[in-house]
Order: structure tokens, then C-alpha cells, then sequence
């Protein structure tokens, strides 16, 4: 099965991709419900003020310093170090990543595909995408593989919206699609989730009623950041709803990590639906680069022009097909991270903090003061941790790890907490993600 | 070193990738050298009407059959094959891969990090440009990595070329600039290549006297399909002569197999330049999947906006990075594929057949009756060889195989150049490649 924790499951990408690193906090921790955010995101972005070259700094001077003498020598040592923090070096619970991996099959696959690396192999690719239809009851034409999910992601957005036509998305939610509106000069429209301290899930309804002429709507089902799931019902209510031209984009990514409906159905049934599939997150290959787009065969050429004519990784198109082809291994990894999961939370909420109620492989927990500082202290710590909404600035989002990295989490969230983080700021974003922030995350 | 041939190099790729498969040929084998095609391609991929699901089939019938006796067991073979072929049966020399596929060194870097597949390690991006920057006097911002070079190819026809800015090609040439030229609404000029039966290099003065607002000059150094280099005179007058806003796109996919000089230098002088580099030719990576665009920072940005994202394989970070680092790789496969290729460019010439002058893995041979015959029966006898070129009817794309690919190669061609091909027609394409056909090979 393979289904394994690594000895070293430490790994990098920065700690720190705040969108709101130069913004104004606002005092309320969580929005009111409502559907009161629904005016052009200015900047989805806004990570473009970053120099490259600049490191880990605290905004508010010596006088923040002197009263956090447990953050000193790890300042000064993050100073020393490059803006990429080192893979090696750390607890990386900030990218929603799978510390387990590939599995063991997934691995071994990758491993003899090597020696034919010369060859382009492009009936992999069909291989692929025939054993996923053929397990899902899908049409092999209403599926196209893309290296992740970003790209399918990217390039409906890019096709499906334009300047009269705006992005509805949930706030706070995934972010690419908004970088993609933003290429397409289309609008963005957040709508809060409803019930942010309790469900915290799509307001399915307020989302419909944002725009008269969506091109895309945006339903990440399990959202990111919260982990949180919108039901059937709403999903169902949205496709028979929204208007005939809007293309639903519903992103699966993390739908194996929770028992909520698949969205498979309306692509089945011919609906202006497209799902977004990925093996980066359950399947535990981010790194690899595997993903499917499926919808009708119209639908799917319409986006490919934007990209999808590359030829894939032929070490992707291998491990996906044997991950897909072992049977228990969905079911055994749903388990493992939903049980550090349930942990995890029951001692946030033992602690007395509060957290979204995800089904995912991360959540959002309320730390009651800016979350940024928070992030910088933990960072200060090796334990790096994902990143802050500006919706919730006194949220920050957690990604499930191993067991024995949660428990390091623990201690280190306790000593944290315990202390001043007052005018900590996270390391500046390297050039790579100030140039395209958030967007390798599917 | 590493610079081994496998055993077994054989792979897929459908063998044909034939752009005129429904078309008409015209009468000579070489068209006369001008500026005489420059009008609009109205279909440069022009393969949607193929079915998926129709085989290898003669369109002349049973008598084109009666008079073929050699192919008709292969025929039927054939016909019961799905519509890729076995990348594990026959000899493939049809998609300008290198079957030598990636050096020692790099294999155990891809094996080594497959553990880690569970995370992005976007650091290791930024490591892969940083050291081919260093190796070449590169800005590291002037480097942009891709997974292969199709990509950044088709983003800087997408971004520099619209309804009133054409594109320039040479004619026989690479096809993936048309794709993405069409996607764009932009006029294609096909400039054949001067000196046809000599040294078929790019026209350079008629490519600039095409259009008098080009958006992008694509120059493929070595051209593919023909393997001849444009000289750095030529592609100087290029640069220095080319209208202010229009972009000298030049390809060096396959520059490493020859000694003409490179051109990264007008990147470093601030030109209008982008040059594409990949490790899918003499490193043997093809199905890894890594390539570059070099251009100045302002110019990656803008067709950055197009796709470049997306997070890349670490297996191919991994095995581009090792590949890099490898002294003398580039001198002694260059060396290995050039012993091949001279040695059967004599051959043919030795049995009086005229090949362009090739200093690349692929050459065009001029087998004075339509290609497509003798690379369906090629095919019949599972030698895949690469495609036809409209321009050039009578003229097959030959890969430069291992040596023992070669000589079988030149005993399957006698024996199909003494029968007679009338009427073979080659297998279609795949719906993979019907959909995105000759993109991929970069």
C-alpha cells in the first residue's frame, strides 16, 4: 500500500505568501455573513512590491525585538539565509502538500519509466486518461490531463471570462483563479462564506446573485484554506441555477480527503461543468505534476488552446496510473490524514482556539491577533506554516502533516502563543512566487 | 558519462503526423527557391478530420495491394493495432528524440528524488536557472524554466503576434509557431528555404522583406525538419534589421548537436530577442520534460502571463540540473549522433539519394515519389519515420536512431524504395495528436 510517513518529510516552498504583507490589518478577526465583499479585487496579487534580494526583517524595530527574546537568534539566522528557506531545514506545513508522498507502487512506477526518458511516450498520456474514465464511468474525451491542476484552473478562468464577464469566487478562497481574472481583465467577485465561525462553507446562493452574467464561478469542494465542504444540495442548486453561458468550475483537488459527493455526474449528464482533479494533494505528487480537467469534449477543446498541447512527464503519467490502479489507497490515506486531522483540532479547540471544521488536509485557525506575526514567529521557529487571507487577517492556515509533525507544531504554536509577536513580518516571497504567487498550489 | 545506448530504444510516437494526409501533392519534389508562398496558411495543423477509431488502411485498394505483396501480412497486422503503436515494437526514428534518453547521471538524480515527489520544492527551479545562468554569463532573471521549450514557444507567438502582426517561418519547418499562430488570428508567411538542394538554410533577407510589421520571426538553428543551420551573418542581419517591435524568436532545441555559434549573446546585449533552449534533444528528455526560455526579464514576463506558473516535475529539475553539470555530455553525444548521422547520410548519398546537409539528429531525404507512401511502408515493417512536409512532398523527416537502428533503417528502406508504395496511405493520428499534433516536440 505504501501508505508510509518518511523518516525526513521536511520540504520547502517559503513560508511566507501573504497577499496583505504591506496592508492594513482589520481589527474583526472573522467578516459578518453577508454578502457585503463583492467589489473588484484591485489586486489579487499584489505581491509585485517585493524585492527579491531582501530578507526576513521585523517592521517594528529594536524595541519589537527586545521584547521577543526567544525570536532573536532565529532572526538573525533567518537574515543569513537565502529567500528560499532551505527543503532540508524544517517542518513545511504550509503548502498543503502530502508528507507521505508518492505511494510505494506510484514510487517504484516512476522509478522504470526512467530509463526510457529520451521518448515522448505520448500513449501514456491516452493510457491515463482511458483508466480514469473507465473508473469513474466517464467518456475518455470528457477528460484531459494537464501536468497539476493549475493549468486547467488557469485556463478556464482565461476562457471563460473577460471584461464583461466577472470571476465569482468564496472569500477566503483558492486564489488562482483570481490571478487568472486578472490576465483575462475580468472582475472578481468574493462572496464571504457563510457561517464563517461555524460551517464556514460556499454561500452558494449570495454567489448566483453576484453577477447577472458570470463567466466563471469558482466552487472549491473542499474549500481551501478552510478544508470545508459545500453540500450536494448547493452544488446542485448552482448547476440548475447559474445562467447558461456561466461555466461552474468546480476544483476537486482535495476531494479524496472527505466523504462529500463527487461533481463528476454534471459532466456526465452534459452540464456547463468543468471539475478540476489533481494527484498533488491525496496522491502525495505536488512535486510530480499530475492532473486531470474533466468536462464535455467542447468544453475541454475550448480551454486547451491556452496550453494543453504539452507533452507530460512520462514519471507523472506512470505514477498516476498505478496510484489510480491501487485499490485502498484512497480509503487508507483519507484515514491517516483525517485522523491527525481530528487531533490536531480537538487540541486547537482543548486550547481554546477556534478552527474551521475542514474535511481536508489543512484548516484555518484563529489565532486573535494578526496571523502574519504569527506565521513569522513560527517560521522563526523552522516550523513554517501556510498563509493568511486577507478576509480573516487573524486566521492562518494550518496543512495537516505527519503525526509527529503536529505534535512539534503543538509545542511550538504553545510557545508561540505564549509570547509577544508584535511587528513580526514573514520573509519576503522569492522572485519565482512574487511573480506567480499561489498558483503551483493545485 | 553515461552516453550509453540502451538496449532496447524503442518507443511510440505515432509515426505519422502527416499535415497533408488529405491533401494533394504537387508534381516536384523540391518547390524553386524565392519568397513565392507567402500567403496565409489556412490550416497548418489540418489533421480534425481524422476518426480516432479508422486504422492504417490503402487508398488505392485492392490492386495497389496485389502489386505490394512485401506489406500486405504487415497490412493486416497493422490494421489490428489500436491506434498508437507499441512503443515497445519497432524502430522509431520518427519524433527527433534521442535514444540514448538521459545520461547516467541524471537517471540516478530522478531516481534519488521520487521520495520527495509529496512537494513542490519550487526552490529547485530557481536553482536550475541560477546554474544555467552561471554556466552561460546569464542574467538569472533572463532565464525562465518551462516544462520543454513547446511551451514558451507557443506563449511568445500567442503574446507578439496578433491579426495585424504575422508570423515568418521558413518553409520546411518546425509547425508549432503556425499552431500558435493560428490560435492568435495572426497571417503565417512561409518563406521556403534558400538553396533547396544545397544548403536549405533560412532565407533571411526574404523572412524580413516578408512583412514590413512581422510579430515574430521564428528561426528554428538547426532547422527542423532539414537539420541545417542559418549562419550567425545571417541571423545577425536578422537582429540588427528587424523592425523595432518585432520578436526574433530562435529556437536552439537542437543546438547542442552542432557547432554553429550560439545566440544567448544578443539576449545579454538587450535585444528583441527570446531564445528556447531544451533538454528533450541531446540530453535525451524528452519524456522529463524541462526547456527554457532566454529573453530579457521584460519579455519573459509578458508571455509568462500565458501559462509559466505552473509549478515544474522535480524529477525533471532534478535531471536537467545533474545534466548541466555533466562536463563533457554535450561533446560526446554530439559526437556519438554526428558518427551516426554522417554515417548514414553517406549511405544514402552512396545509393543515390539526395539529403539536405544536416548538422542536427534529423535530416530530410528525398525519396522522389510521395513520402507519405514510403513512410506508410516503413511503417508495414515497423520502422517509424518522422513526417512530410507539404513544401516538400517527396521528402521524408529521418531521426538519427542508434547505430543499429540505422543499419536495419537503411535494409528496411532498400527493400521498400525497390518495391512499389503506390497508394499506401500511413496510419491516422491518434485523437492526443490529432487534437495537438507536431507541438509536443520540443
Amino acid at each position: 500500500m505504501g501508505c508510509h510517513f518518511p523518516v525526513s518529510g521536511a520540504s520547502n516552498v517559503h513560508p511566507s505568501r501573504l497577499k496583505d504583507i504591506h496592508g492594513n490589518y482589520q481589527p474583526s478577526t472573522i467578516p459578518s455573513k453577508g454578502v457585503n465583499s463583492m467589489q473588484t479585487s484591485e489586486d489579487p496579487i499584489g505581491c509585485s512590491g517585493f524585492s527579491r534580494r531582501t530578507f526576513f526583517r521585523y517592521a517594528a524595530g529594536a524595541s519589537a525585538v527586545a521584547s521577543m527574546p526567544i525570536l532573536t537568534e532565529a532572526h538573525l539566522a533567518l537574515a543569513q539565509r537565502p529567500h528560499f528557506n532551505d527543503p532540508n531545514i524544517g517542518i513545511h506545513i504550509d503548502a498543503n502538500e502530502n508528507p507521505m508522498g508518492p505511494c510505494d507502487a506510484a514510487r517504484q512506477a516512476m522509478i522504470d519509466i526512467v530509463p526510457r526518458g529520451g521518448r515522448y511516450l505520448m500513449d501514456m498520456e491516452e493510457d491515463l486518461t482511458n483508466t480514469f474514465a473507465k473508473i469513474e464511468g466517464l467518456d475518455p474525451e470528457s477528460v484531459a490531463a494537464y501536468a497539476g491542476s493549475s493549468e486547467p484552473l488557469h485556463y478556464t478562468v482565461l476562457t471563460f471570462t473577460d471584461k464583461s464577464k466577472p470571476l465569482v469566487v468564496a472569500d477566503p478562497g483558492y486564489e488562482a483563479p483570481m490571478w487568472a481574472a486578472k490576465i483575462a481583465g475580468a472582475e472578481v467577485l468574493k462572496v464571504p462564506l457563510s457561517d464563517p465561525k461555524g460551517e464556514a462553507s460556499h454561500n452558494i446562493k449570495a454567489m448566483l446573485a453576484a453577477s447577472s452574467n458570470p463567466g466563471v464561478i469558482y466552487i472549491c469542494n473542499p474549500n481551501n484554506p478552510t478544508g470545508t465542504c459545500t453540500s450536494r444540495t448547493d452544488i446542485e442548486y448552482a448547476v440548475a441555477n447559474a445562467p447558461k453561458d456561466t461555466m461552474l468550475l468546480i476544483d476537486e483537488a482535495y476531494i479524496h480527503l472527505c466523504d462529500a459527493p463527487r461533481s463528476l455526474d454534471f459532466v456526465k449528464d452534459g452540464k456547463n461543468v468543468i471539475v478540476l482533479r489533481t494527484f498533488s494533494k491525496l496522491y502525495g505528487m505536488a512535486g510530480v505534476r499530475m492532473g486531470f480537467a474533466v468536462g464535455r469534449p467542447d468544453l475541454l477543446k475550448k480551454i486547451s488552446v491556452h496550453g494543453g498541447f504539452n507533452a507530460l512527464p512520462i514519471t507523472a503519467l506512470a505514477a498516476a496510473k498505478t496510484s489510480l490502479l491501487q485499490a485502498d489507497l484512497v480509503t487508507a490515506r483519507k484515514k491517516i490524514i483525517g485522523d491527525t486531522r481530528a487531533q490536531t483540532l480537538a487540541w486547537l479547540k482543548s486550547e481554546g482556539y477556534a478552527a474551521t471544521p475542514s474535511e481536508s488536509n489543512c484548516f484555518m485557525v484563529d489565532v486573535r491577533r494578526p496571523g502574519k506575526e504569527v506565521q513569522a514567529a513560527l517560521a522563526s521557529k523552522e516550523m513554517f506554516v501556510g498563509r493568511i487571507w486577507p478576509a480573516w487577517p487573524n486566521s492562518l492556515r494550518i496543512t495537516v502533516g505527519t503525526p509527529d509533525e503536529m505534535m512539534t507544531f503543538r509545542k511550538s504554536f504553545t510557545e508561540v502563543m505564549n509570547s509577544s509577536t508584535a511587528g513580526l513580518t514573514p520573509a519576503p516571497l522569492s522572485r519565482r512566487l512574487a511573480e506567480h504567487p499561489f498558483t503551483h498550489l493545485s
